[in-house]
């Protein structure tokens, strides 16, 4: 078969591509090894907010002394309910708009061909253009094999059949820290190993500090500068887990998470010389290309923070250049980091670690969120607002969003940070009550000129 | 006493000017007849979220099959502690900042004074200028009128002591539908009377179609076009309630929320000639200032939109105009509805019925969000956004957002609305991903080009 353009795994990084560019009248083929949506529909995004929002509706329950009642396996089936309907979404999508889809493993032969290998049997596609959006694995450590069953990855930890008494995470990244709140909210005793001075270390010590602070208000064990030396299965099924401080931890399941690994050493990549990094991450141009003419990346796979809302953009925007459109370039300064972790994390923009090493003089404005309604009702009485500026106030280095609902939230910062709306105006509009986004007025108030709600500063 | 300015209402009409003015180093009294905070800390917009938020977590746990165990008084005492909470951190910032509270009722003797009377006790405070912003209280009927106990209004109906069987709600606005919205999702049987041709008759039939299934889903029953004509107290001390459909329903409750009206009629304004229109509100210029120079007004009692965030920023307007600086006015067109629903209904601009009667042309772009993971997590299949354009596409008149977190959600699109971020450049924008803002890339590549989760238009 021959097609305009054949796209490699139908992620975030893929489907969108394969949309767009069949919408544009080209013939699209798209190939998928494993399930149709990638990671963030079945194993990342997805599952995991459908149990985020019932775990915080647990809490939400006891925090007026109540219980919430609930089957574990009900709950399952419920997520996996959601994940199937977002599944065949994306399925239905692509085949409305005439894309085919292939399953198999999709290998570039050259840049005009692409094979699809099943179970041994091989099909081969001609294409114009290539998409290679395979995204990545979870990566596991030499001293801890994923085993599937004790030691596993966020593919398993979202889909445990019964409910462990004792996990242990290995790693305090955002999948870490997202899961030991779920699992903490659950009422599974959670502990998390981060070997850096504190968990979420891409991130300013006081954003992690109070998502410290909130896991421990839940139970979590929060091990800083502390790591997991190994992992033995026991007779009676469970895990011991020695730490760097000596202690022993016996638990049900071990979840590391400790980054991820493209998928890019048995896709035919160095037989035609694609280029990749010390990593094995896709190398790509502006225009979301390789150093082989016609064959383009997307998504996880070319590396940069693996963030579905990342993937999605740079999709669309190869698609507009494999279209040989006037396509454009996105802007990955305005890429936001979110992580739902009950007392949530948004950040657009630079840390003060970032501007530090920079070696850029800011002012940092930072005004806790605690007086807001919003966040009293949520519980969430560390909560916090920072924006980071040039010294002339006229430049928005960075945002960060330390609240429940950071993650919508973040979406109204977003035009602050990128200059398009004035402090002064943002002083002066009102954004609704009784909200979070309404933090935005009384922080640009704050920063421009008498606070309501404040002392000044 | 003499002050710089008084202040008559400690809600958000008055104590955000209140500490406005203090900052800018006047010497100001508030005076408060009831409780600090006024309508919104104390009857509306915080203990009715507080109660949202259960609300909307019990329904979470019932849709995966679970059930949630609390005690009704525990519930209430935990939405009270939220109140107390924000009523005092009101008080704190205004004594902080050297605000003088009066406790009693204030009554304008001349532009110059201003009387506290409490229990027959006066207390006259001279005044250079002074501010208005007594509110509203709720309005009852001439056929069913506050009895406190069984026909009551917001004010107790967020704080009833023993959980009721059955409520009727006469008047099927913004507080009728949010009340029936908490009710339902709390296992109570509830009804909604509303005389017009669907409930929230100020807003666009799909808008209220979408509300009114989701109402019924839950187990509301709401009754259109439909007329209580009287409430009769039974011997039980349950109510009857007569329809105009002949219909009679016996109930524990009859909550009337069919408007409201301005505490304007026994604080002086008469004497000394404060012009007010024929519903009482105070008639304002601009600069917030009545026909009596040096007397301005704020919030609820002025009329227009009675939410919370006019309120609040006409109070911080009229405090910049009385302190004699260069002010800013109030955009009303700006202003956005919200109502905490379950699914929510956020709106900025005009309605379709609005422009229909201005006989303005206009373009409806409406796409569903029920594509949405994070939709598709909170369960509200009929959502959608609704962007009313020109025929050029390059002015908003309106937009509308029908799904979960619509409050948060429409201060991204705010700056759409104003033209301060164009559609084009949203669709490359990367809100995050799982959640409901997202929606507007989508709804913004749907408007400019291909639409990558829809079918084409």
């Amino acid at each position: 078969m021959k097609y305009d353009a054949v796209i490699i795994g139908s992620g975030i990084g893929g489907y969108p591509a394969a949309s767009y560019l069949a919408s544009r009248g080209l013939k699209v083929a798209v190939i998928e090894e494993h399930l149709v949506g990638g990671e963030c529909t079945n194993y990342g995004c997805v599952p995991s907010k459908a149990l985020y929002h019932i775990a915080e509706s647990v809490k939400a329950i006891e925090k007026i002394g109540g219980r919430a009642e609930y089957n574990w396996t009900n709950m399952l089936e419920w997520a996996k309910g959601i994940v199937s309907e977002a599944k065949r979404g994306i399925e239905y999508l692509l085949k409305s708009k005439g894309v085919d889809i292939y399953y198999g493993k999709g290998v570039v032969k050259n840049p005009r061909e692409v094979k699809v290998v099943l179970e041994g049997e091989v099909i081969e596609l001609k294409a114009n253009k290539v998409l290679l959006a395979v995204g990545t694995d979870p990566a596991d450590l030499p001293n801890m094999r994923f085993d599937k069953q004790g030691i596993i990855s966020n593919r398993e930890a979202l889909y445990l059949s019964e409910k462990p008494e004792r996990i242990i995470i290995i790693g305090g990244g955002v999948v870490g820290v997202e899961l030991a709140n779920i699992y903490s909210a659950l009422g599974i005793d959670a502990t998390i190993i981060e070997v850096m001075e504190h968990i979420l270390p891409f991130t300013d010590k006081d954003i992690a500090l109070a998502v410290k602070m909130h896991l421990s208000n839940r139970g979590v064990k929060v091990l800083e500068k502390t790591t997991a030396i190994r992992a033995e299965k026991l007779s009676n099924g469970k895990y011991c887990v020695e730490l760097s401080t000596g202690e022993r931890l016996e638990v049900d399941k071990v979840v590391v998470a400790v980054g991820r690994k493209p998928k890019t050493n048995d896709i035919g990549l160095e037989a035609i010389g694609v280029g990749v990094d010390e990593k094995g991450f896709i190398k790509v141009d502006e225009r979301l290309e390789t150093n082989i003419a016609g064959i383009h990346a997307a998504g996880d796979v070319v590396g940069g923070p693996l963030l579905a809302h990342k993937a999605l953009l740079e999709s669309i925007s190869a698609a507009m250049y494999i279209a040989g459109e006037e396509g454009f370039k996105v802007n990955y300064r305005l890429i936001p980091l979110t992580i739902f972790s009950g007392l949530e994390v948004s950040s657009v923009g630079l840390t003060e670690r970032e501007l530090q090493r920079m070696n850029i003089k800011y002012v940092r404005v930072k005004v806790p969120l605690s007086f807001l309604s919003a966040v009293k009702i949520k519980g969430h009485r560390n909560a916090f607002a920072k924006v980071l500026l040039n010294e002339a106030f006229n430049e928005v280095y960075g945002i960060h969003i330390v609240a429940p609902s950071a993650s919508e939230v973040i979406s109204a910062y977003m035009p602050l940070y990128l200059g398009k709306v004035a402090f002064k105006e943002a002083s002066h509009t009102p954004y609704p009550h009784l909200t979070v986004s309404e933090s935005l007025r009384d922080l640009a108030e704050y920063i421009v000129g008498e606070p309501v709600h404040f002392l000044k500063k």
